[in-house]
């Protein structure tokens, strides 16, 4: 951590200041010079709140040099995570495709498409129970009665599930889940995250809407913290000026995670284009960046899904892309690493 | 609602769909044009799933007429909200000013900074007991301590209190605070908002950090949907390019939020701006630009506060500031609207 | 496009507006409903100003049906546009590689550069004479030397030469440049645009950091309007909240605009993320999301290029990187269209 | 600056640079931590290329301490700047009103709006007669034509006139106008800057769409670095995810820019909102931030407007808004600063 003090401190103050620090077992080093003083704080600066220290009058500005999370950090655990579900595996170099539909709307239609899903290549089914929407009078998700029916289309398929929390008093409904989701608006729920980080399932993390990478894994971090390191992390698109497609997929998201943490890292054409038919292209592009996997909304009747139409896509188009997307990374793996 | 034909529409698929309108009550009217056909859709298309409808094969886009908010929207409901606790109150040309320190920290720290922003004028305590933070590792609050600590300062002042809830397993601690605040990162928290709607309690509802005025009127549609029409909306700054400031302050949103509800409006300048030698500024122009009231952190030695320190003013500067606040409302009454 | 009146409309000013549509050959289509009144315009609309019809008080919202940019429509013209530069070309199947250093600094430094990008695979050599930097103490570019450097690394090569020009008086010294790029900064700078239409040289244009899709199809409608249809698009990362990387790569812009135009579309990795580690996987994503080409910083000598040293690959680098880009390429073709 | 080593830098590598930077005249400060080294770099480092640095093997990150910008610096030049136009002034307390229509249309439109804004205490004239569009279809101004109209209505009145120049060919037309205004969208044509710092006329310089405002305070250092001191800088919206206003006006601008700069700065709140009827309240409360003056658009017939009609207000609504912002900024000065 390095403090930038303003033009002629207070000597008392920054006494004060220095001797606080070195309580908490911290060096101080000072440079001195024309206009600027300068500290250079060495040891474990965690214990340190930067607000505090930015709020004294002594203090014109605070920067960080070292990350903020631990856990969740690729420096203090160079090897990729790999979680684990079932048969399946998110991470190590496999390429996961979770497929299914936005809602869970009936035990055929899940049955349906989690038959259809499999067949073309799927390992995960998702499906949504709790649906948040933006309108109260817009359809909520079946909610236990949609989780039973997931259970079902497991049953049937083999897939383990994928489905949305919206509230840690649901938890006892999520028993028998296999992955529980947390959604992009819910990315900095921190009381739903503390009592996911009880658990040890693994729990799929969307970025929020506006939220950086370093906000992203600090929610990561809250899981992990619990002693929960089954975290994959996923990139749904981020909000900006743009507003012909519903967000805007951040494709460097993958390698920049990759760089920063360890933990598998997944993306959401579905919901970062809002537009089935740009849904393709960007999981191509997805897989070619790094992704470890892909999360896609697919709906057999999507003019008539109860929620999100327009971004899913049929069961035979996924068919051909998970094809596709298959061929790609094994491909890949045939290239030289740049 | 207008939905815009793709060229060629399938015949069939046309005919069954405004069959499918007609069903609902809704009149349509087409318009065929050389390159599109459009449908203007007459009635309550409130009954219409707006996503539905994009996801035909026929059709090109959908654009909504109406706002799909009701009881907030003051189309519907042309007088302003008056949110009553105690004996001060939001909205109906009073000028609030709610004050206090980010975090309560102890009975001395509460109960002084609430004389001391009593006396300069502020008719309602804030201080927060739960304190959402990006990092685990940070001071989450005193809890269930902290909101005692707040009735305490309530009994020692009269002041009614506002404080942050998280969680909506947390509401029977909440039972006896005054006004409820939503923040920020739960604005889109819907099951906490379905529980806050089936309260008559005040909500303090804060907008997202990349929420949309659309979205923040759906969320307190939410609220009111449950039947609380007791909302008080919070503009606190949004999230942007800039780094500079913690947030950028919209205060466009005062003027905005007028025209489209009725609900009254009030302005965070501390968060706005994360920097407490910018917040009278913001509060000033809060004023100015007709913002019902004024949320604004309050620390008797922010260079110490357990967080969010370098945002808080001093009880010293509140006080010259509510009252340049107060004349300045005051002189606005004697000024023409325009 | 479509007009919603105000509730209750002035009846004569309604009549006049309808007169006056009706005049300049556009139908109108009426459609009452109980709180609004939809006015389809039926025609070409082009001719009308939608900001004029805003303005009249009978009107509540006006809404565009049609994209206001007609010759870099796609509707207009279904076929792609394939650009030529000498043996090279962008669009029409091909994956273009423009390589070579941020500014050209020397003769030995663009040379080399040059000589090694060729034998990599790139097609064309680009290299910046003019350099718009936000500092005026930072390097400016070595200008019309700079581009004689350029001429001569063409010569010795045979690569076409790509470079940036900052304003229309320096169109002379572009005369035997043999593509023009015109820089984010100045993708709205309408005048440069108006002077470039009167070419008929291929123009590079560059997305700017915070222009959507439409403004920038916009820009190229003002180069097209004017006669030259020789442009190329290129999405260079735009300007969000995530302050980890330069820009953010809106990977989603490459099937969008192959959808809304015909013009190839290009990608600049370089400027997009900032940082040379990241700029393999974006390339890498580009090509799999459908891009034409990609427009990449090569320099043997990142650590002492006189700007933007971060985000330059060496060119070792890029010959791993362009090999694996034509495998890509070329692998993709074999894959079906989803 | 501060630098910060990548682990186990390489030691010569390391002595190097070191060397290099004491050559500069650059005392060298180092700190040894545990995992990071950290080099506090003393002196006047504006000579030193913050990108060169960064692309240094050895290098983590470089973070700079001082502001990039010198001649626009509060630091170095603590008393604001007035800048003088005939009569009137901007800066150094006074309420500088510009108003006048978006376009100059006619020798009518202008001469009877310079009239009334005069009357109602607007000191400068503004009016647009080179206008930057995003169509190539829509009006582009009538240019030279508009400039004379522009001289004829000061002429009449005695108000200098303000008007936005597009192209650095285009300067011999302003020779003789008051001052010159730098649009958004050529906020960093740097072109157009350097020739503009070559005058010792007022520079009316509006922050872009998405410009931080160091970069607006290095647009003007470019015109300040050429001599010319005479910058006002002004906000006016800035780009965000919201749509319901054209822009979001950063209101927090006004004190920050106060802060970081001595020069003036006025407020547009006709382009920051894209409509008249939010304009008054964003006047306000931009005279209540302590703006210096604001740049208003005023039109006789906004409906027959040829551009920008939606946010023109009438000159009677001018004259009632200019007679409260005169009376606010009046009884401001009675209050004390906070």
């Amino acid at each position: 951590m390095i403090v930038i003090l303003k033009e002629n401190p207070d000597r008392d103050q920054l006494a004060g200041f220095i001797a606080w620090l070195e309580e908490k077992g911290i060096q101080v080093h000072t440079s001195v010079g024309e206009n600027h003083t300068i500290l250079g704080l060495i040891g474990d600066t965690s214990k340190v709140d930067i607000d505090l220290i930015s709020a004294l009058d002594i203090v014109a500005d605070v920067k960080r040099v070292q990350e903020p999370y631990k856990n969740a950090n690729r420096k203090f655990h160079p090897h990729d995570t790999v979680v684990r579900v079932g048969n399946a595996q998110i991470g190590g170099g496999t390429l996961t495709l979770i497929a299914g539909p936005c809602s869970v709307e009936s035990e055929e239609q899940i049955i349906s498409i989690a038959k259809a899903v499999k067949a073309s290549g799927a390992t995960l089914l998702r499906g949504g129970a709790f649906k948040p929407r933006t309108s109260p009078y817009s359809f909520q998700g079946l909610q236990a009665e949609g989780i039973r029916m997931l259970k079902l289309a497991r049953e049937e398929t083999g897939l383990p599930i994928v489905t949305e929390i919206m509230d840690a008093t649901h938890l006892p409904l999520f028993e028998d889940v296999d992955v529980i989701q947390v959604g992009a608006r819910n990315m900095q729920n921190f009381n739903l995250l503390k009592e996911l980080g009880k658990l040890r399932k693994p729990i799929l993390l969307k970025r929020g809407l506006s939220s950086t990478y370093e906000e992203l894994l600090m929610s990561a971090e809250y899981i992990m913290a619990g002693g929960n390191e089954n975290v994959i992390l996923c990139e749904r698109g981020i909000r900006t000026f743009e507003t012909y497609t519903r967000n805007t997929l951040d494709i460097g998201s993958v390698p920049v995670l990759k760089t920063l943490s360890h933990l598998p890292i997944i993306i959401d054409p579905s919901h970062a284009s809002g537009k089935a038919s740009l849904v393709p292209s960007l999981a191509v592009a997805a897989v070619a960046a790094g992704a470890d996997g892909l999360i896609v909304e697919v709906h057999n009747d999507p003019a008539h899904a109860l929620c999100d139409g327009p971004q899913s896509i049929r069961p035979e188009v996924f068919d051909t892309l998970a094809c596709k997307l298959n061929a790609l990374h094994k491909f890949l793996k045939t290239q030289p690493d740049v």
